[in-house]
């Protein structure tokens, strides 16, 4: 089975006010963010919005990625569903559209108790013949995955990493431990990518890699190589960039912040909010000091 | 604009393992309940799992229950949407369908600022002609409803009614006294719904009354006529059922118990569990002693 | 066992700003108390800073109010501990001190079991031959009592009573249905005292009492007598103060409204904040609309 | 100012069933400490049980942990309380007994706003000339340390460093880049310490470092020395250590850990559970599978 590491930018999902998805501005970003020279894209992230989305509209942009992507780099698309029949439908769709992996996400409004957790995701890697990667996000999804539960799922040959958003770095220490190596683990902005890189992460899949898709590849480059007197000091600077993600709603923060950076991606669907006036003046300082700090090393 | 009061049971949503409605026991207990004396119905609540329901599932149950009503009994119809266009969508379908009432849900993924929440309630009420029934439960949703968001709504024409499932009976008191009488306040089966009609409320909507109908009807009538004194004994027996229905998932409970009373309802949809086997036993003990309790008469 | 019932306020511990304890104005405010009718007073709870005193400090304020209230009504002294030896300690000093009861809490760091929580508990009890009353207020402790704890507890011939603080009524009716009368329950000022008599509740132990003592004695004697019809237009005016005491900090609050009342109680101990321009203004107008609207029936 | 770095062990506090701090024990743990290389101590952290014990107990406590360090390495006392008046009171008592600097904790009954919470600290550290390592744990505290409150008194002379026992690893990289070297950071043990010290971190305070003192040095020195390739792996062989810690109340399993080691603590104050069965039984495997690996190297 295939495995994937490297920079994932969690893409986002630029809709129209008639609900229809815009294809022009989303083909742009691919094309950028590939030719930043990102390790893959990710489609129907948190920053996707998926949880806003139909699943017409979400097949739509599964087709546009992978169709502009042209197998450059791997398509993982996310997959978020409240009921097995759901997550199993979405999966197999994008496997006909192309996509080269899914992203599970597991929605939930009653608690769902641990077997219930385990049966859905092994539903969805037995749904189709691509690799998954479980999603976890305590902050924002009604369920989550204990640790004895991404134990079990790590014995399914098709389910070969982990995104883990929760704030708590030592948990993915944790499920590396615990794993033994047949499951990778990925950064989400919530952690520090350098240090998750240095106790064996294999990249991260993140919203700000869509804003700063060239440094977010020279740090992982310099993170691979082991070469952590430069690595950490451009942590430090782009640490800002996660920062700002969480202050503010992290879809309209990136939506914002592309915005910004002449991307006509629209804002999140209401009644989300556009990124305020004080987002927009932040991202934008954030974005010009990281410029002309870096502007010549990486230009 | 009409003003809903009284008993009004959460439907369940009765679903084949095939994704189907189950038409034939759906219209076996909405006929039940109207026999039974209940004052409303309310398809797709939290029990009616409409998390877990597509637009297609959905659309099947408000046409079967306001069908089988045949305008016996008002039908308020449950709407749960993450973005506002979604929700006027399905409000306008369940006009069509001849529905009396709306209730509305706001889901929500990431925090959603008061405006946002206002302005989603206020196009979902401007959305059709009918009247619309605010919903909060702080518990299982990502969203809340402020006192100073519901205040504003309260202006509303065709927003008549709240229906908040927090477990803080004191809030609603506060509700009350800030909505001076243009909105309604219903109990939900966190609060105990004596103590709602005696500060003022109108009646309740809750899974429980769908498995103890006659014995709802009878404790709503005593507490309307001001017979407090009958009422109480009563509400400390139905009691058993909220704190049942609170400590096994909600609609794996309700499934559960209209089993048990001979309704072939099916279970919950996976991976969502049924009912243990502990819960059946445990609402199996509460009928079996509330009915030797009240048999003679409610008989 | 003798057991307790109707308005106990809760006391307001003032310190001067060399630490001792302000006698003038406590026994002043006993005294008015006293005079206001109600039926026992509370030194030591939320209110009474308990978190914020030291031992000799909580020696002389049981002391003094004691003295004061020269046995007209009971003194149901506060206990705080973590530990049970300190606990301990506490009870028999305040039972030398002339106490007619100890309101006990249980204080935590790391969280306890609930065979932890039964033996503190049953240790209090058992340290004096006062009768006890157990306070759990789970949005300020770091313990709570579960309802197998209490009904447990019930069982012990001194615990007589549990105050609840929670905001969720249902949990007191689950209370009294699981203690089957060998406790009785005080509402808090998280709830409807009107509601929680409703169902069969003794009174309440509140720090609002200590501002409107003759309502809320009026309050208690409506709903003993039965009379809803009376008790709720009081109760819905008086319900503004608990919100009040709700919204801003319990103690700031308290002692900012007998300021204003004219008692010099001092302000809370630092670093915590004294009543803030707006609270101020918020309990004054509270106060003067309350003056206004029962002033004749009340005076 | 003097600044502090390296491993800093959280030591238990030994108290006899009479309520006597027992003084051999903490003697002898103390000696192995600095035996074993820590580069300071730290009494009266969290499991120092602080929150159990009163103002004698920890009098005793720090002044025979100074008397037997003899200045071979810094003791930090721990300072925690609810008001300023006892937070100054007991760091200038710890001064005079001759500790070398005051680690700070603010606890709170009601919630403290920021000025509240800045005021608290910026006296304690007027209130000695010892520096001062801030102290925040908003998973058992009822306060926390905001980014803007940590800046501001980033600028007090004294305050050299502060320990967040968050698990928001983030969280400390945001401390650094705003406090700008004013301030050093250590870890806890909900933290990665390795991954702590690549992003700049000075060092770690936390139980376990009392359990396995010479492996913490040795990671540490690793750390300084950024021979990352060595540390990692032991840094996961010690990570069990924090897991195990957090999975039991922290207090009862070092106490725990150390009577399988020899040293004779005894068990945390009741209520509290001493360390169950199945801990006791985890943590002896987990020292038994560290020693098997490690030792050669660390013998």
């Amino acid at each position: 089975m295939s495995r994937f590491a490297g920079v994932f930018p969690y893409l986002v999902s630029p809709i129209g006010a008639d609900g229809a998805v815009m294809e022009a501005p989303l083909r742009e970003l691919v094309e950028h963010l590939i030719g930043a020279g990102v390790h893959g894209l990710t489609p129907l992230g948190s920053t996707g919005e998926f949880a806003y989305l139909g699943h017409a509209q979400r097949h739509e942009i599964v087709r546009i990625v992978v169709e502009q992507a042209r197998g450059r780099v791997p398509v993982v698309a996310g997959v978020a569903a409240t009921t097995t029949a759901d997550a199993v439908a979405q999966a197999r769709d994008y496997e006909r559209l192309g996509a080269d992996g899914i992203l599970g996400v597991m929605e939930a409004y009653f608690p769902i108790p641990e077997a219930g957790v385990v049966s859905y995701f092994t539903a969805l890697a037995d749904a189709t013949g691509l690799p998954l990667v479980l999603y976890t996000n305590p902050n924002f999804q009604r369920s989550d995955l204990s640790l004895p539960a991404i134990t079990k799922l790590s014995h399914h040959p098709r389910i070969v990493a982990i995104k883990d958003a929760s704030t708590n770095t030592g948990r993915l220490l944790s499920i590396m431990n615990a794993v033994e190596g047949r499951m990778d683990v990925f950064s989400a902005s919530a952690h520090i990518p350098a240090a998750v890189m240095l106790i064996g992460g294999v990249g991260w899949m993140a919203g700000p890699a869509c804003v700063i898709p060239r440094e977010s590849v020279r740090l992982y480059e310099l993170c691979r190589a082991g070469n952590w007197a430069e690595a950490l000091p451009l942590q430090r600077r782009l640490w800002r960039f996660n920062e700002l993600f969480a202050q503010y709603a992290l879809a309209a923060c990136i939506k914002g912040a592309l915005q910004i950076q002449g991307f006509a991606v629209g804002d999140p669907l209401p009644p989300q909010a556009p990124l305020s006036e004080a987002g927009r003046a932040a991202v934008a300082e954030a974005l010009s000091s990281l410029g002309s700090s870096l502007g010549s090393s990486l230009g």
